[in-house]
């Protein structure tokens, strides 16, 4: 036989026997690799590794631990998931089915029940479900892949019709390829032959497959849980049948798998929805509709301590402050050009018959404010020296986000941000990025987020953008530059830029490490000759300004949507709503107790008392689940000495502390969180 | 002849002969009363000086300078008006003309100009009226009162298609008569007969008009003056033909007319629509629409500064901060009753058409906070222990204005409330108005505003409101009663009250002396129970609680308009968008004017410096035109001595004060006009 040369990702190469697969390879190089090894990827492209090998073959063996590794292993999982749902459940028909970030999901239709609509999973289903995965997995059933004609693919499928429309290529379905004429398929042969296989002319489960795969069930597959079940209308479609999702999540060892569960149970203690009802801070009544918060006093008050905030660090920096309506004509859009490329995220139009002419005048609420600061700007001659101008506003915006991703207060229909438009020369570009990114990570530190990355959107090869390549080109280079400056580390998404320009934003990893989009800095050249904005340069000649969009909260329902799951509800003393709890032992205490929290109340801290109508251990309880900073218990020996029982949030009980100390030691600790500012 | 008797105001009465008109009888009671007698009025009913009494009359003489007087005067001055424009302006018609507060208008069409199109006036032609008007009033033309058949009234007005319209009722004019089948006239013979009289069959000028008028042109008129032009829509309606308006003012006596001039020279130079551009605080962009106002950085920092002082004053006073979206799904302005109440006043709706099923579903602008409130006060079960529950926030609301009636920012179509809503028991009721009212004065004088009444504004007669008669009446009594514990004035304003209940507002007299209506507080028994909102009360049963809706400022923006022309744009200190300027004398000094503008801004302060670009007067004169409280001028002996020299706004120039000095006086100042609050 004839050798055959392969190189290998460390520029080495190898010679091997021809016909050799990517499996035969690993298993060349050395065991552990051959154990590791999950699929290979041959001149770029993703191969099974019973694929045999061609001379001058480039070839990287992909291993279970690795991202691609683990995008395999969860793609045949739900292979895997999907064989033991059409098991259990004789009838089912299966949808799409493709691995997604730390897991996978297959959506099924189960055969009609007694009311003549398909049945619905229940919870119970899922540990049927897993049981027979596990039997599945045991038995070690290869994936075989096979390409064949679409008219035989119509029959292996003739009993599932989402399938038939992927193979007619009405459905799109990102994890099979059905090149003209032709469907890939993979199949699972069972060890024994199945009564009623689901599948014309074979015995296993098929799948219409891009893959590859692993080798077999047995290899890798076997870390995994199934989590929960959604509806979902088959290709996103509400005219469409309704399908029932499965979602589960695999990796490549046990350990993996449990560091994982507990992620997602820290991560469920943590959903700032539950905490949000909880803690009573808000509430998204039916009445109102999707993704549109009310804030109740208690998460109200959080949130006025960090407008506050916000409104301090603006107004030290420079910022001048300005209002605009959350409405406006038509016009305003057209000129800005929202309403060209930006309209899918736009609410529909308020129509007014009498005004406007014949035609009548559409108004719109706004998604953004830039193009009301743009307004200001223009109100009247501008000159070099009031630049930079910062113009800031806490402005609500609106934004049309489809009912499946609203998402708590993390994707909202309604939001405020704390945004800004600042208005240069080309010359203090540079500057003002830098500093601003100074700005935006103090701000951040400040709220006990310290873990960043930054992110670098730019146009891509998408043609949904505006503007001239080399303004789109020197915005790019002056974003990097700035975030070069910062030593942060610098991930790029092309594509992910504002229509109007690029963008940096900054990632933010949380308390138990999951990473948040934050604040986001926007470079924009388009803007402002849209505008016909200008200013009267040193030279005495008009020049147009460059624009910076920027919002450091982003918007301050996310923002505090994520500081709930940071801080796990238990806000810091400076923004928790209420900072000290007094508990009178006895009703006889409760002249004291309210004496203690008005002296507080007077230093400008939040307290309240909760008189002795219930146990004292049930109202400690109580406030323990409120998570408040302190709770002081004031009994007998604390009205004689003009002391208090101190009983700190995730700290040690302390019995008679003066109250003098008490109110020092509470400011000292609140100055040191905020740092005055 | 026989006597007639005829009982006077002060319970008096008097024989007369039979025939005597009312004219007669003011003579015969004095020669002063006989001089001011405009009107008189019989048995309730307005009458002309001539009309004859019968025995039993009550009569009371109506003289010139009463509200009563002043509106004839107004009146008939209006008539003299119409008949100059019609002799001046050939081919001109007429339309409606009323008294107004302070003085009259009427509309007019003149006839095409060379384009085709009605003429409009020229401000030149107000003179040239005003002269005509002098001739006609020299005349001493008497009001002949007619009372003539429709048919005979369109023969005389066949010239005149406005006044057809009026007498076939198909337009309504409140200052005439046209009962069945007859119209009442009032005619102005001219001394010597017109060339071409603009009336068919008469030589003098004829109005439709329920009168009653000044018995000749001369008695009374004369005190008078045109003021401007407007565009008036015939029938106020935009297809209709676009008439002139002229507007006129009238009074009793020159002294009079010429203090009304005065007060509006000086509301013109306070107007804060003018202020407001100069003075860069705020601007009304022609692409966002009518009463949308956007607030510069200058508007913004004074917006800012009164925000700032309510969230602190709120604070203090035990509300608690709450946030609402903007928009709301219909069914929560239905359950409030907004949407069968209120629709007149708000925005037409958003229409989604993926959402809500087949119909798909409407999302309304907010007009008002309340609804949110309620759920937020529904969220969860609420304990007696917690009311008052008070809920505020700075909620931006829209209501639709017709575009005719808005005005700057006092009339706006988007505005931002200082909202609260107080859920009490019927038993806290009392109280918290009391306090509120307190509460509210105490802000109005803190803005320099102690001059006040209460308007009690009820249902009235009027049908547009819901609720029991028995709650209306508590509901007024309550607020009768905080109103009278006040001390202040109490006006009636039957049918002005809410749709769901009855309010106090206060109005407040200016600098110059004009009212205004500031805050408001309603009272509410409707929307509680709408919303099924219920407290467990200490007897452990189930209470509905009473609402309270108040707005301080009533709107930020309509405040804010207030202060400008009460301040007439020159805010104290504490408000100042910029506090202090630093003008360096050269160059040289300029490092100086900076050091002492950074410790100003490091103490809190708002400061800017001009640099020596411009000369020293032109930059003083600038900066007295923008109203600055202070403007240092600083120069070598300054630098020398750490000195500035201080020239406050209306106060006399110091020079070499030191800048620490400066520095407490300034804080002293803000803190005294403050109070720290």
């Amino acid at each position: 036989m004839a050798d055959i040369t392969i190189s290998l990702p460390d520029g080495s190469s190898r010679q091997v026997d021809e016909g050799t697969t990517v499996g035969q390879l690993a298993a060349s190089i050395g065991r552990g690799l051959a154990k590791a090894a999950v699929i290979g990827v041959v001149n770029g492209v993703e191969r099974d590794l019973v694929a045999p090998l061609a001379d001058g073959d480039t070839v990287e063996i992909v291993t279970a631990d690795s991202p691609r590794g683990l995008f395999t292993i969860r793609h045949s999982t739900a292979h895997v998931m999907a064989q033991a749902v059409l098991d259990e459940f004789p009838g089912a028909t299966f949808g799409i089915g493709p691995p997604v970030e730390d897991g996978f999901y297959y959506d099924f239709q189960l055969p009609a029940g007694a009311d003549g609509k398909p049945a619905t999973f229940e919870p119970d289903d899922l540990p049927r479900i897993e049981a027979r995965m596990r039997e599945i997995i045991a038995e070690s059933q290869p994936f075989v892949r096979d390409d064949i004609p679409n008219d035989a693919a119509r029959e292996v499928f003739a009993d599932h019709p989402f399938k038939l429309e992927i193979i007619d290529g009405e459905a799109e379905d990102p994890t099979s390829v059905t090149e003209t004429g032709t469907a890939r398929t993979y199949e699972n042969p069972p060890a024994s032959p199945k009564e009623r296989p689901p599948f014309r002319g074979h015995a296993g489960f098929i799948d219409l497959c891009r893959g590859p795969h692993v080798p077999d069930t047995k290899a890798h597959l076997g870390h995994f849980k199934l989590l929960r079940i959604a509806g979902a209308y088959w290709r996103g479609d509400e005219t469409k049948p309704q399908l029932q999702r499965v979602y589960g999540t695999a990796w490549a060892s046990k350990k993996d798998l449990d560091a994982h569960l507990e992620r997602l149970e820290e991560a469920a203690k943590r959903d700032h929805r539950k905490l949000g009802a909880e803690l009573d801070l808000f509430s998204f009544p039916e009445e109102v509709g999707s993704g549109l918060a009310v804030f109740h006093p208690k998460g109200g008050t959080v949130r006025r301590l960090m407008e506050d905030y916000s409104r301090r660090r603006h107004e030290a920096a420079d910022y001048e402050f300005v209002y605009s309506p959350h409405i406006t004509k038509a016009q305003l859009f057209e000129t800005s050009g929202h309403l060209q490329w930006f309209a899918d995220g736009m609410f529909p139009p308020m129509h007014f018959e009498d005004e406007g002419g014949a035609e009548g005048q559409d108004y719109y609420l706004k998604p953004m404010n830039c193009p009301f600061h743009c307004l200001i700007f223009q109100s009247r001659q501008r000159s070099y020296r009031e630049l930079p101008l910062r113009l800031f506003e806490f402005g609500s915006v609106y934004r049309y986000e489809k009912s499946g991703v609203v998402h708590g207060l993390t994707r909202v229909r309604g939001m405020t941000q704390d945004d800004a438009h600042i208005y240069c020369t080309r010359e203090q570009m540079g500057a003002e990025l830098q500093s601003l990114l100074g700005f935006v990570l103090g701000l951040l530190r400040d709220y006990g987020l310290d873990d960043f990355y930054l992110e670098l959107s730019t146009r891509g090869d998408s043609d949904k953008f505006i503007g001239a390549d080399e303004d789109w080109e020197e915005a790019t280079a002056a974003l990097a530059a700035a975030a070069g400056e910062s030593g942060l580390e610098l991930v790029d998404d092309p594509g992910g830029a504002a229509f109007y320009g690029p963008k940096i934003s900054v990632q933010a990893r949380d308390a138990i490490g999951r990473t948040w989009q934050m604040s986001t800095i926007q470079l924009d050249f388009q803007e402002p000759p849209r505008f016909g904005l200008e200013y009267v340069g040193a030279d005495g000649a008009r020049h147009t300004p460059v624009m910076i969009h920027r919002a450091l909260f982003g918007s301050v329902e996310r923002f505090f949507g994520v500081l709930v799951e940071h801080y796990a509800g238990a806000f810091p003393t400076w923004l928790a709503p209420v900072q000290v709890r007094l508990l009178p032992v006895r009703d006889d205490h409760m002249a004291y107790a309210d004496r203690i929290a008005d002296r507080l109340r007077a230093e400008g801290f939040r307290a309240d008392v909760v008189d002795a109508g219930e146990k004292l251990g049930n109202r400690i309880r109580k406030a323990k689940g409120e998570k408040l900073p302190y709770v002081l218990v004031v009994g007998d020996d604390d009205v004689d000495h003009g002391t208090v029982g101190v009983n700190p949030r995730g700290g040690e009980v302390e019995r008679d502390v003066s109250a003098d100390d008490f109110v020092d030691r509470l400011r000292a600790e609140v100055l040191a969180q905020t740092g005055g500012r």
